[in-house]
């Protein structure tokens, strides 16, 4: 029986050494959260991307050095923690003074526009691999797990679903994208913009929150399993663009991953702040995509219901 | 030119993202160190161990598990702080379930007996690879750094040098080490002991403090750099067992590296206290093996002085 990352992180990471009184959430969310002093929390992540598992082998150095980050800074957000600094571990095949140049470039510009700094870390001779450790600052329990979603709550993403993916598959020839999407889908490929303007909306609004680089369908599921809870999701709410949409290929936006969105639960007597979210911030757009229910896991287009009970995300071991 | 991973880290990634105010030490030690509570600052470092290139093919799970938690340990050790909890991103070439259940049970053991958690993490798909990013605590500004060693300071160093290299080089079939030294060299390499038990004589003694799992000779010359000042070194002083002694092999202990072990400077009047220390723990015995002095960097053995400037540690780029 084939296994997928988070089996394995469940069945033989989840209880390693004593709990200690400062860890006030381990492993199974987005991030960590450990109490440092009275009035903050630090919350703690780590993401590794493999060369030609995580990125094509002819990504750019600075492309790569931007999404290592970005999808760090994506865990954090989800988390509704502000960025504060993080560790690399990068392992090279060679010493490649061009290559690290403009990985250094890239990665001091990302640091730079998210306003962190790298403070530590690793290099190492070996298969192309880099892990980033990040940390963030949360004013002590304003931070959002997957865990506390209610029947009645809204369901909500923000950006576009499946454009990730999309770039991927145009990258392969595997489809033709129309010249108009080819930029968009490439862009969010290779630069995922993290969330982080979400923040403050989350810690005011949100029940539940989770990053949907995984995949919608999946990551939306683990909410779910934390929370207790079910959903029905409506396929024409989903935000999509137009390619998606008049191929009905929704199958982008539910479950290929690579969407460093975040997908957060909102009680319903919130909707006039997400109104005005969206006039204040078009940019990082927060659509509707459905509602948390007592139990099931549904998908509804019209009135054909699809069950997404058996949702996986992107499998690292398949 | 070949560029080794110092002169990597020194030149493309000492520089990244806007240094923020509760950073207190940066990239260029073996941890950084991080405000986070009037009462306490956070240690953090990271390390990754690569397959075939850290640790052999055959490594077992469980001595991999150790050692990639006892290097992290060694850094913490080394800036005198506790060790709280820790991150682990794990690169797997294929889900097996048998070496993944080793594996844990390692990380279980070595977690449990050095009384820290593991809060998060990643695993993905690809060649061998462990990075863990460690975090400990220390009262504030007690911490220990490679830059306050002054002449006339002595040099200590704990345990024995060499042991690792000796260990490897026989499994290798390099060298044919007798049987009693066998199992020691051995447990070197695969259990290597972070100085953890140093943490309370650092904090109160040391000048400067540095791991020296690179190999003393290039350790201490990053120490003396930190430090702008020199050292001498007497061989007859280095803590080696017996078969370095007679074959005179004494660049296993001075060069060859993964010795866990802590190098520190102390100031001379603390004579007393470092022979209580070794009354006290026998097992984590300090040895003064040379003095701090104004510059130049030299073994001396008898009446002979080599000069150690162009000293290098372990290359992971030669």
């Amino acid at each position: 029986m084939a296994q997928d990352e988070f089996a394995i992180i469940e069945r033989y990471f989840s209880n390693i050494g004593k709990p200690a009184d400062n860890i006030v959430l381990g492993i199974g969310d987005d991030a960590a959260v450990v109490e440092v002093s009275p009035a903050e929390q630090l919350v703690v992540s780590m993401d590794t991307l493999v060369g030609g598992v995580h990125f094509p082998p002819d990504t750019s150095p600075a492309d790569i050095a931007y999404k290592a980050l970005a999808v760090n800074l994506s865990d954090l957000a989800a988390m509704a923690a502000t960025p504060a600094w993080f560790l690399l571990a990068l392992t090279l095949p060679q010493n490649d003074a061009s290559w690290l140049h403009q990985f250094a470039t890239g990665l001091r510009q990302t640091a730079d526009s998210f306003k962190l700094q790298l403070i530590g870390g690793d290099t190492c001779h070996g298969e192309l691999s880099i892990s980033i450790q990040i940390a963030g600052l949360v004013p002590s329990a304003r931070y959002i797990t997957r865990r506390h979603a209610s029947p009645g709550d809204l369901i909500l993403v923000t950006g576009e679903l499946g454009n990730a993916a999309l770039g991927l598959a145009h990258k392969q020839g595997k489809i033709d994208l129309p010249q108009n999407l080819q930029e968009k889908c490439l862009l969010a490929l290779n630069r995922p913009q993290p969330r982080l303007e979400l923040i403050p909306f989350l810690r005011e609004y949100a029940s539940a929150a989770i990053d949907i680089s995984d995949g919608l369908q999946g990551d939306l599921a683990h909410l779910l399993k934390a929370s207790a809870c079910g959903a029905e999701i409506k396929q024409p709410a989903l935000p999509v663009n137009t390619w998606i949409e008049q191929q009905g290929c929704y199958d982008y936006a539910l479950a290929a991953g690579d969407d460093y969105e975040i997908c957060c639960s909102v009680p319903a007597g919130h909707r006039a702040q997400i109104d005005r979210w969206n006039r204040e911030y078009p940019q990082c757009r927060l659509s509707i995509i459905g509602e948390i229910v007592e139990s099931g896991y549904f998908l509804r287009d019209g009135k054909s219901l699809t069950n997404l009970d058996n949702a996986q995300g992107y499998q690292h071991f398949d």
